[in-house]
């Protein structure tokens, strides 16, 4: 029997893949994408093969030659000399035709007591498991950068918005620590898809276990794993670990879209509140004044492919009857592009956060214009005069309407003209109206006063970027 | 000044209300939908009443006019008698502007040191918390159904089908419990997302915080959440506690439409694996045997609802800058209507799995079509023989066919057809043939075998059931 | 036989109905939300009657009965005096189980060589063929609003962006004709889409046809259908206009979202394009000169569920075998929330367009601001001077660069630097660099000339607004 | 001036180019997939340069020089010599930068009177109406195939199905007809997006059009196109083409995952209708027998990614200003992968429908179970005794309960049986109860009468299959 091994051999379909179409094998074959499992497909190898040893199933001889070829392969494949090829189908059959030829007999062995079907199923746990662990990390260096900005700017005001009009003073820290929240949440939910993912699907086999006297928590161990699934068909036919990841990428592309459009409207001339690093703007030799703000222009359009990749696999998986179905091979590509993109946009993040330049005389400026003060004049009626809120409402906004008519700001408004309005106002009153008497009184927690948010900037390092 | 009230005498918009388009109040007004809140909105209000008094913000008089009129305002709406008008818009102004016609001027003082913002932010997560409660309850339920289900058929023969194609026998009880882990993770994603959902905006106010000396973690905790958020623009700006429930929907959505097609399958006479109950059936006066699977056609249907919720919301908030921006009014439908969808769908598939016959005999008499034990004879080769696993799948190949062209099961097959394929092979191998031997040696971890899915299904008692 | 009715009597459930669960009821039944059909349902029960009764597969006596039981239900209907029922689970049964109350035995004939199935086919395309008709009225209504003010502002100065960086000088009104051009494609897709549905399902019964001498071009025609469906399978099994409606409808929504956006923007202090008619704003009695563009916000934010109804709708269909499954009840939904998101959508573009008000001198002097006019220098440097576009360009940018160092425009710049760049440019070069200049100079095609935006509003007029 | 040329060099990012981010370059760089579009993007060029040589724009040597340089580096191209690289970000700059070190200063002429704006418009929708081309002649492939099938298949009985449940009888030719309708209408969509897309968008400029005499009409000519674009800011920011294009591939999808789903579940030994080519099969050495429908599994499950396609698309879109954002550089993928996806999906279908094998013995013999000519019943008793349906309808019911009890088919009831129900019934009702008189009598328009397919196969060869 030759070793030269087509997948046809090894699934047994010899006897008509002559037959088979070259459509079907553009159609069929995953090895132009599911070739980026390599390692996680060797790891799951080395474990499985490490199992059958410890148990009996193999010999020891048989044990070592499987190794010895599986470090051979993966040295091929880093040196890019071993050649994937389509007729292989997969990665995995890939992989086993080659450890067949490299060391015969022992490596026919490998594939006893396992399937395809978990086979797959656990190397793409591991690769997703890696891309959470990788997602944390730059989400980390993300928090660190924010957090750090957000510190520098504790105290500088800017207009906080609603409806994109300005509202109310708030702090540029503040406003960068919101973000922090997100992105923090953004962990938080990985963290929760890591560990529902970490059960090892390794052993169910082709759908119902096995008769051979495997030891399934051992893989699982040796994979990191907490523990193997528990339920053979479940264990083939589960992709919600990759709905999962999807879900959280999606979420955190709408976080990093946010972020993308206030940058971009931030850098236009009419904001003017940023200016992007030349590293992560595109120029033109027409306009040099001008930065067109593309690398956040792409972190706001790549919602778009975030989304479509999520709904894709739902819409794969919707209506599957157990247990594996072919359909399942189109989990793959979404998933690494899910992988790319949230990466690109995460590194993309950090590294325009880092290289902007916040204007901060623009910002102050713009703090105080549209009498973004109004709601402390009505706190300080309601605090000071006792009027019920929806009445101290009612006065502040008579009062800006005074100073729309004179043109002036509200602090400029003079004390008679208050009166005017609610006889009970007196001087002291003013002492509410500046920008930065409005941003000191925020002192509720979660407010913008800038001791708190230099005290949240300190919190959020402890809170956000602990180590998961 | 009167206390018939519109929304625009309370955001104070009486001076163009007038002008107000009534396309504008088609486009704007949610009270159709969001009155849903009510209760929500109710107990915010008592909880930051109650802060305001504790605090001195309002007087013990003032909490408890407000206090008597929320009651009156739950008696009305639940009475019925209090008639909700788009005029006020939404919930949140309906409820105050009856509040102030109630009690007069302490309803006008209920806003203070609150906003709409911070205001519906709560309300929303107060809604959610509870559907995700009641989903618990409801996933309690449907797990409680299904490992009863599959005791009872721990050990009911059926065919596992890779492919929708005849694979390897497996039992009926541990088929079930494959869905019982794919709910049993349900669970645990929503559980994941009221935790992370569990952090209160109160006191968030517009988006800066406020000037009042409130107590944001007595509300908190007057509201059952964990702790207040972090950052009060966050607060108001965040959904994706919204968007955490969708996609647990959704994937909820793709674990029932499974479900649902396998019921729709095994009903048709082709399968004829069930028989739905006719109280989840529609007939036909015309063909009384007929019994349309509609429960099951609706859930799986549904599942495209629960997507395109999710869809809907994350395009919503895609790209919206900070922080309250009009669009997020967006949240409310997908929500409910989610929410509608995930409990129908989990009360259908308890009801259906209460009622549905399975057919024992066709089951059984199904599971040893097809050669199922194909991989019963390869692992008996490798165990016995010693021959690798993939020669071993080979032979077994052969002896199918040999089998295929005589028109008979495996185990019919006579000794010396097999040893003509493999001279080795002798009587023993016959014990390994049968659908029943199958399956009990299917007794890998997480395997068939009857004894383990009986174990296992004792274990998903306690595992998968334990109160959350 | 009693004429009180229920659904399980007409389709012959009565056997099992009263094990119904009430669960199944709130499932199964559709009748709360196709209630909005009943006027396609009577229109489509009066051509069917008709030509039963000139085909006389019913007598003229019967066809009487049932026309005068169908106008008292349509007066009932109208009068709000005929109250569905969920026993009666959908609109369908609900008016024929009236009619055979109103007029016993003949109104029992009515459902000859007719069932549910194409029933509810027919009724559906209906009802969105009317919608197409109403969307395209209001399309007209919008690019009539459009056309009318893209011609006074056919000369109006702004800048053009491009990343929302300004780019070069363009018109407000051939910024506006860009919308009519996308909403004058809606129009296109629109009439295709009811092209394409325009042939009528009624007469394929259950799903194979009638063995009753029916006339299907008769049915078609009465019914304003071009002919009937061509395979009687298809005709109850497919979905294809509705799939045509929401993607019409989610392109629509992209268009309208991005005309959303930009008044969003416009309307901000630092942009200050345009001020929002108070009927499309809200306020707040605080901050009095604050219009929110709540209405722009909404018709943004409304994509979401533009795009979630259409991905409902396709993964719902996706694997459906054929012909009718009950999954399909779940098409009209999607469609119903479609319609009212588009209609509100058209008529609030319409609406805010005609009542904003443009600062055209915001808008001419933001025009001139960021050098917009390099093109034209450098266009000036190949076309005078033959330099290469590519070296023009180059020498442009250093012209920019120099202006930008002496912090003054383009045209402000002493001939003496220019000429230090490019010796050969001389005084004439200064008659291109104004934005007036500019724009009169694009006069290729579809450019932003103003003479041609004239011309364009008026050629728009007879080429978007025509009647379809 | 060197002719080794970075992109920064042309669009003058020089000056800050060194300091671009490696970071950037991956997000920003799109030649890894955009180079597909290098023959429109030469096509494109070919036919500026021929409309600038027309207009006196640049000289007869300047185009020819252009030329020679457009063709050797097609041929460079076809012939893999012509290194892309990411520094010169995207086709339309790699081309235009080998161009230039081809020819010199000639080739630093053709960008005068463009931009990439337009070019990249221009371009991809040269790349998307080929795309629709190649579907259509696919469609037209696939539609022949099921019209030949059919043909064949005219007059063999199966069940027609409602819920998966057998209703009444069809032939399998009206069945695959069906497919033909959905088919056909996908041409029609198809040929509406390339009526719509065909206006040339080249000219446009950058946003504005340009001061160079050119024409359009020329190029737009030259390219196939009807008409230049009317709106130069629209040219540049419309992306609906590629919308109409991933919607069609969309709606494609479900039909294709319907067709997808039957063959699965027909080659399921419980249907048992058809058997799979071995050439669009995957098989296995120890279930010889077992054809795993691995192709029509893989078309079904396609529809995740064509639908997910669109949505990333129209997210993308949703809610960006004029004119050309960044963001839309993200059209291209979705685009791309959607054009493979639908292509292997046609080509996959044909390659199915042309090798499965219907076992017309087993169809035939599942028509008839489940009572499925009581339907004919009723209209015999409608038709002949003159019943109203409804009660027809009811008698037909009691008969099959009849016969169920009895466990005979409903011919095999005795006539006495059927008059103790209705005393009017005679011996010619066995008339209709047949299988094969319940197809004849299906003689309505479109219904599936044996003679009826055969015509309505034969007209639709015409009315499908016209070339476009």
């Amino acid at each position: 029997m030759t070793d030269k091994l087509s997948a046809a051999d090894l699934w047994g379909g010899g006897h008509f893949a002559d037959a088979q179409a070259p459509l079907m094998e553009r159609l069929n074959a995953s090895i132009d994408f599911d070739k980026l499992l390599w390692r996680h497909d060797l790891a799951g190898s080395r474990a499985h093969a490490a199992m059958l040893g410890a148990q009996g199933i193999i010999t020891a001889e048989d044990l070592a030659a499987i190794r010895s070829g599986l470090d051979q392969i993966e040295q091929e494949i880093e040196r890019g000399t071993l050649a994937f090829t389509p007729e292989r189908e997969d990665i995995h059959l890939n992989i086993e035709a080659r450890l067949i030829e490299l060391v015969g007999e022992p490596g026919r062995r490998l594939h006893t007591a396992r399937s395809r079907n978990d086979q797959v199923a656990t190397d793409l746990k591991l690769y997703v498991r890696d891309a959470i662990d990788r997602a944390d990390a730059m989400l980390v260096d993300l928090l660190a950068v924010l957090v750090g900005r957000a510190e520098e700017e504790a105290a500088t005001a800017m207009p906080g918005f609603t409806h994109l009009q300005a509202a109310q003073p708030v702090t540029l820290g503040h406003h960068l620590l919101a973000y922090a929240e997100m992105f923090g949440r953004d962990r938080n939910r990985l963290a929760d898809a890591r560990r529902r993912l970490n059960e090892c699907p390794l052993g169910a086999a082709a759908l119902a276990g096995t008769s051979f006297p495997i030891d399934r928590k051992k893989t699982a161990q040796a994979l990191g794993f907490d523990r193997p699934t528990a339920n053979s068909l479940d264990s083939v036919s589960d992709r919600d670990f990759a709905l999962d990841y999807l879900a959280a990428a999606a979420i955190a592309a709408v976080h990093l879209s946010r972020l993308a459009e206030e940058l971009v409207l931030w850098s236009t001339p009419q904001f003017g509140f940023v200016r992007m690093a030349e590293s992560f703007s595109t120029g033109s030799s027409i306009m040099p004044q001008k930065r067109n703000p593309d690398a956040a222009e792409l972190l706001r359009g790549k919602a778009g492919r975030a989304f479509g990749n999520l709904q894709a696999l739902l819409t794969t998986m919707k209506g599957l009857p157990l247990s594996y179905s072919k359909d399942m091979q189109e989990d793959k590509e979404p998933i690494f592009d899910a992988v790319t993109t949230l990466e690109l946009g995460l590194e993309g993040a950090v590294g325009m956060l880092r290289g902007v330049t916040f204007d901060r005389a623009r910002l102050a400026s713009a703090a105080g214009v549209g009498f973004t003060t109004a709601t402390d004049l009505a706190d300080w009626l309601v605090r000071v005069l006792g009027l019920p809120f929806r009445s101290a409402h009612a006065v502040a906004g008579k009062a800006v309407r005074a100073a729309e008519e004179r043109g002036c700001d509200l602090e400029q408004l003079p004390l008679a003209s208050l009166q005017a309005i609610e006889p009970r106002i007196n001087e002291s009153v003013f002492e509410v109206l500046g920008v930065d008497r409005s941003l000191a009184s925020r002192t509720s927690y979660g407010g913008t006063a800038p001791a708190l948010v230099q005290a949240a900037a300190r919190t959020a390092r402890s809170r956000l970027l602990e180590p998961s």
